[in-house]
């Protein structure tokens, strides 16, 4: 996986690499104070029926190498005032609706079932939120962990849910799913019946642990490439239907007015497009001094696989392709590296994914015309605009080595 | 990956499966109290000049999914008697001997150069030793976990060992490399040039988390594919030289007296030939009941990639291939699964595999008479006669569906 070996040694060897390396200059990490009540860009909602408070965990990306999440570091957004206990002796997985047989499993059960393990990301769908770029506080959104860090990547072990809804035989006519959890509200969600024959996990195994209770212990959806709310953790009963029934979150939490439809909401959304941040050097870091610096981040796609990632540092007047480290796999992150001499002077950074579908990840003006939107709309109170925000990430190194997000600069 | 599913899915229906299922059997472990004082297969050893004192931990293989061993979960073999207390601030990697430029590197220095991060296994050379196979004991090395579980996987994140090589410069006609450990103990290994600036990564980071302080706090080198002491904890210093020292441990710990070679001894023992093993069903744990099961194991290889594992349920008179779960990767455990149904007669299962060398793992007759022993050979005391053991692993189901080791037998 290194045969760009030669080549980055004459890079090193170009620049003031070594030198600066040898001073020990290190990241610097601005303060994080400013986050310790920073929940999700928006308030707490609390409706008249349902006490909602979001406890929300987001994922050091700028502090890890690879793509794999330590389980204790997976984002996790909650939806229900506490963790449910559950008890595995005791839990079960119910499918019913239009199949031939209804069934109910233990977890002794699904464990004797084939299993299957794959690594793929899980993203909420309000990460990168547009709300959280361009504050006037230097430090809200920052670092990267808390602008990009509801995306997280596990390997995932469980029982594929084609096997489970084949034995129980679903009618002709079904269509959808409808999924709910054993959390104190209920959790449910809706899934298209194709989706669900194609890779969605019944998981009870992240990184080879079982999951963490915060991650839906015993057992969870793992929906791959779609946003995570697909994803139903503590995972109860699975009705099979024929008609896209609206789930309470969905209709409440996650539908979005859109300009381009004429004020109409948009109810589902399902797949990830490409999308890819610059975690290492990233907003709220400082740089190490002039020199040689590896830009590193994560790219990934909901499509499919990432077949390119490339890298600007003129403020996107030019690209060059970037280095993607195996297991370079669908539906899950893949890293990416690029060499890079800094002169000292300011300076703007970017990757930019390409993924197998043959899509590439939009600038924030492409992104703004595609959808049909004014600039102003980004903005708009209360709610952000746009879920399944995959704009391209700038960031500006001052002369100072102080990095910032200028997104919406 | 599921390419296969509907004609699993005529499996399933053809067997016993879901009734099995419904009924909710599972596996069930046999007592693991014999365990508790086994250690490694062979008693502590005390010399006159070193106190050493094997702390051991196996990896549970019978009790995970998926490729990615938790950190928590890899196995260790810590050769001092204490894990050392080392300060990140203050450690330092210290790189001299035959080379342009003596360097020292801080964690910080280590941490901005370009990073790698790539999954790869690490395995004991005493793993699966033949002394802990066919005793009387019927418990001692069962389950799974403490025959064969000196083997783990891991993303390992850090620094490729060649780009500090190619910096400090190798003077022509270096040919080896002594690295020593900030233990207690100062454990010290060699290894050959061309293999450090293959592959080697010198590594801080483990499945996105910093190393844990039993697997090398804060760095250790990762030799793929070769036995774990190529792979030096606490790394502190590496030493360039031109001929093959040898290291303390490696002439009184990790030579073999083998019979192939008129008494003489063999002193080095780098690349793992071709190997797996079934995890489920395994010696130790007990058959759910008659009807469909998941065949799962791991398969691995230290010259490469696995290109093909057979399962055998018929004491190894036919083979079928198994399923290969991606990713598939060099120098990393692969997940293997293997459809069956179980008639509740007696029955041999186990596994082979091939790598892209074209090696097949061999039988324990093939692998007797490759090295030119004698059956009676491996069970010679004190000393395992076979490190590098990689004989196919048969476990005997009886009718009461118990499933023992007949390796041996």
């Amino acid at each position: 996986m290194d045969r760009n070996r030669s080549d980055r040694r004459g890079f090193l060897k170009q620049t003031a690499a070594l030198a600066g390396v040898a001073a020990g200059a290190g990241w610097a990490v601005r303060s994080q104070s400013a986050h310790a009540q920073h929940v999700h860009g928006e308030p707490p909602r609390r409706g008249a029926r349902y006490r909602v408070d979001h406890m929300t965990h987001y994922t050091p990306l700028q502090d890890y190498a690879g793509i794999i999440t330590p389980a204790p570091l997976h984002f996790m957004q909650q939806h229900s005032s506490e963790f449910p206990e559950i008890d595995p002796q005791q839990h079960r997985l119910t499918i019913h609706g239009m199949v031939d047989r209804p069934l109910s499993f233990s977890m002794a059960d699904l464990k004797q079932l084939p299993s299957v393990s794959r690594i793929h990301f899980l993203e909420c769908h309000g990460n990168s939120s547009p709300a959280i770029h361009g504050s006037d506080d230097p430090n809200l959104g920052l670092p990267v962990q808390f602008i990009h860090g509801m995306t997280s990547c596990s390997e995932w072990s469980g029982v594929s849910l084609s096997v489970l809804l084949n034995e129980a035989g679903v009618h002709k006519g079904a269509s959808w799913l409808v999924s709910e959890g054993g959390d104190a509200g209920k959790f449910t969600h809706t899934l298209p019946l194709a989706k669900a024959m194609e890779d969605v996990i019944v998981a009870y195994g992240q990184n080879g642990e079982p999951l963490r209770v915060e991650q839906g212990y015993p057992i969870r959806l793992v929906v791959p490439g779609w946003e995570a709310p697909f994803s139903v953790k503590y995972l109860r009963h699975i009705k099979v239907v024929d008609q896209p029934y609206m789930a309470w979150n969905e209709s409440m939490n996650h539908s979005v007015s859109r300009p381009d439809l004429g004020g109409k909401a948009r109810w589902y959304h399902f797949q990830f497009g490409p999308k890819s941040v610059i975690t290492r050097p990233s907003a709220g870091l400082n740089m190490p001094g002039r020199g040689y610096v590896q830009i590193t981040g994560l790219a990934w796609s909901g499509a499919g696989t990432v077949t390119k990632v490339e890298v600007s540092t003129d403020g996107g007047r030019s690209w060059k392709e970037a280095k993607r480290h195996a297991p370079v796999l669908p539906r899950a992150h893949t890293r990416f590296t690029f060499d890079w001499a800094w002169d000292g002077q300011e300076a703007v950074i970017q990757s930019r994914c390409t993924d197998d579908a043959g899509e590439v990840q939009p600038s924030l003006a492409e992104l703004t015309k595609n959808w049909g939107m004014d600039a102003a709309d980004w903005k708009k109170t209360p709610r952000p605009r746009a879920i399944h925000f995959n704009a391209i990430q700038p960031w500006k190194i001052a002369r100072d080595g102080s990095i910032s997000d200028v997104l919406f600069a």
